[in-house]
């Protein structure tokens, strides 16, 4: 075979680079751009290797009338010629072109993504044609990156990466409704003699879902390996149409044998502020022209509800401060005696211990009263579930959220239920069949020891780190009630 | 709160590194063996950090007769005392315990692990616990070392990870039978008037399945940031009980634009190389361990069934040697020539041009004619895909298989078809509705480019590297028909 396009071509962010310069090159990208006059043509090509897209002059007395015509925006080009340095602002280098080369049209007419505003509704109708913007190239750029960090982190520190299962037989965790797997024939599904439908028929032998969580199943890598993770995707099928709800969203769960509610959220910590720091390290131009962007939304909004950080001094703020940790007995005094309870400013009033917090208690908390994120620690144990741990005084468990400013819960977790005595009883007052969890009950009679774990939403993480507000512009295909598209 | 377990511990794997020999420490894990004599007592304990288990001494007349009692295989304990250079062979440091304690009991009537060769059948029954042994501790700290080294590598080379949608209402890869995701009442489906099933009342107001393949989705992520990769489940409703099929598996897919067939073989070997040399530098004692099991494994084979060459050997000389490529048509005239075929040693003769290779077409070439990896390329189009780029002779496509010794097919991909005019007649000819790919169609009438991907099967390749034989043992907890246990 001979020389294919990809051996000659550089990728834009190395031509950007500077140690190009002066060379003859050959770029391939799309065009973003383009702007003529009588003796000169000007346009920007972007391949997504980065945000800034590379500059390109065409001396349109050198280059044919049909070519000139197709380079339009979305086209795909291969442009030779000599990269100099750039005299105009805006870019340190341009491409002189000597040779254009239309890899594929995009006629101005249809091709949707013309050089306007175009609004986030809009884009997520073209979910398969908007990564090819400015704004959703830098989303699914810092996503990758993201979740690298992610890997690294935990690799570093000597976890193993789990993969559970997806489908399962198990609904221990009783987390909401749930997506059932089938291969039954809906139209005429098998029915035992009895007239209920007859699983012994159907794939797996017995009634499936797509899982809520791989925490149970992190606990037996745990309770071998030590130290494991999960990086999957995860699903619930509650019907909820808002800009924080998916159907299908990835979580991120580490689970640790050894390890008490106090290690669990040190490492919690460090996790966030080391992918937070990684983002900023690696993902500078990208989380600038965001930024840009948020301060820009911001301005449409009333003085009193704007952000009083931008998005990167909100992300640097995190950094650099402890998170505030705080028993739920301690912020329930807190939120019981603050003005905005006494003044009846929240919708749900807090009046007495066990209570569960809603998002408005813990916003007050977070944005308001401590004005950084809080880790939230032993909560009533008659509004968590059943695998975590009972505390001595036989009414908290240790579980442990953390609340991330505009965001909410981000982080999920506690120290499980080591001791079998204790856990059936957990399970069996929470109504969970005891034969349904056998496997997990039997890794607290054979040599069980302290462990903890947590759940991080990656796309929550998502909107923290990219300043978006619709949890649907996070993810490249987002699934929600009544979409499943592409 | 106090200080907790975990800080005062440290980790198997960094005790048996050398740099707290003399210390006082603590050492936390279940125990794999005891035995005991008058004077002393020995025990190893295990962690799941690492293979190996550290040896800990006890003096019996300093150790309550109580926890001397508890300490049987499986359970789990906390030690300290000072660590030391061993005497005896096997082990470079041993604990010279002054302290035990008992995290939790294991009832040696009743735990199943006790320390003597239980059957890969037996384990795979209690997947909630084999990950305890020493075996399949070796596989799933492997696996996790895989999985990152894939991450690695691509990130390495400026790819970015993309999430495609798990739940999918395109059914275009057609790639066999798929598992529906409902959350209908199976018992009582909503009926249309004219007796179908009312998809507009399911959740996502359609019929939805889980994913068989990223690609699809994986070109759009291409042609708008270049280079992507993804790292997710896949899902095939297969009804094959056999060693080599799993319902649920992961799958890596990387997705390149201006790549041609040939970028993608160079990607793909790339790749391979890459991350079993990554296995060899990281995972050098599990493997060793592995290494042996195999060789044991291969004693109780007739002679002529044997390997020639061990595990470790193996892995080494796919990295040493360039892999084979050849087209379709080559191996076609290969095939037919070989004493094999002449002496009708195939189930399926080779006779004409244009017949799909089985699986024992694949081996004879890569296990007796070339021993080594192959990668064939340039298929009959009749036979592959629709949008595998039709080549100029108008009969073949741009696909391209890698086959592995022991394995088959580990890697398969194509350079896809960019041509709007070609893919539309294509996907037509095979059946597919233009309006189901309808967004797939689009990308090649938007500034379409040439582009390539391929999809690597990660259980295939831990088969590979651990050599183990049956795909159940290597994902943590496999679906097959009637199985989804855990």
């Amino acid at each position: 075979m001979e020389g294919t396009i990809a051996s000659k071509r550089i990728e834009i962010r190395d031509l950007l680079q500077g140690q190009h310069t002066g060379a003859q090159v050959t770029a391939m990208g799309w065009v973003r751009n383009k702007r003529e006059s009588k003796n000169v043509f000007f346009f920007t090509l972007n391949d997504g290797s980065c945000l800034q897209a590379l500059q390109v002059v065409a001396d349109p007395a050198q280059t044919p009338e049909e070519v000139l015509r197709k380079i339009s925006v979305g086209a795909a080009l291969a442009v030779s010629g000599q990269l100099v340095a750039s005299q105009g602002k805006g870019q340190s280098v341009e491409l002189q072109a000597t040779d254009i080369r239309i890899l594929g049209e995009a006629d101005p007419e249809k091709y949707p993504l013309q050089p306007k505003k175009h609004s986030l509704e809009f884009l997520r109708e073209i979910a398969h044609l908007r990564m090819r913007t400015n704004t959703f190239g830098a989303i699914f750029r810092i996503r990758h990156h993201l979740q690298f960090a992610i890997h690294q982190f935990f690799n570093e520190r000597g976890f193993f990466n789990l993969h559970t299962p997806i489908i399962t037989a198990s609904d221990a965790e009783g987390a909401g409704e749930m997506f059932q797997v089938t291969t039954l024939d809906l139209k005429n599904p098998p029915r035992t003699p009895e007239g209920e439908i007859d699983y012994k028929q159907d794939f797996f032998e017995r009634s499936t879902n797509l899982t809520v969580s791989g925490q149970l199943e992190g606990e037996l890598g745990a309770l071998a390996l030590g130290k494991i993770y999960t990086f999957g995707p995860t699903f619930r099928a509650e019907n909820s149409n808002t800009s924080r709800h998916l159907a299908e969203f990835w979580m991120i769960e580490p689970e640790m044998a050894f390890y008490e509610l106090e290690d669990n959220m040190d490492l919690a910590e460090d996790m966030l502020k080391y992918v937070i720091r990684y983002a900023l390290e690696h993902c500078a131009e990208d989380l600038e022209f965001l930024a840009q962007r948020a301060e820009e939304e911001e301005k449409q909004k009333p003085q009193q509800e704007r952000s009083e950080m931008g998005l990167l001094q909100r992300l640097q703020f995190v950094l650099e401060h402890p998170f505030e940790r705080l028993s739920y007995t301690e912020a329930i005094e807190i939120l019981r005696n603050s003005q905005h309870n006494r003044k009846k400013k929240f919708q749900y009033l807090i009046e007495a211990w066990g209570t569960d917090l809603q998002s408005e208690h813990e916003r007050y908390l977070v944005e308001k009263h401590f004005k950084k994120p809080v880790i939230l620690y032993n909560y009533p144990a008659a509004i968590k579930s059943f695998y975590m741990r009972l505390n001595e005084d036989g009414k908290t468990v240790g579980a442990m959220d953390i609340l991330f400013p505009g965001i909410g819960e981000i982080v999920g977790g506690s120290q499980r239920e080591e001791r079998y005595q204790e856990l059936k009883e957990r399970a069996k007052s929470m109504g969970i069949e005891e034969e349904a969890i056998a496997w997990y009950l039997e890794t607290r009679q054979f040599g069980t020891v302290p462990h903890s774990g947590f759940g991080l939403g990656f796309e929550r993480l998502m909107l923290f780190v990219t300043g978006m507000t619709n949890i649907r512009d996070v993810i490249a295909f987002p699934r929600f009630p009544g979409s499943a598209e592409f």
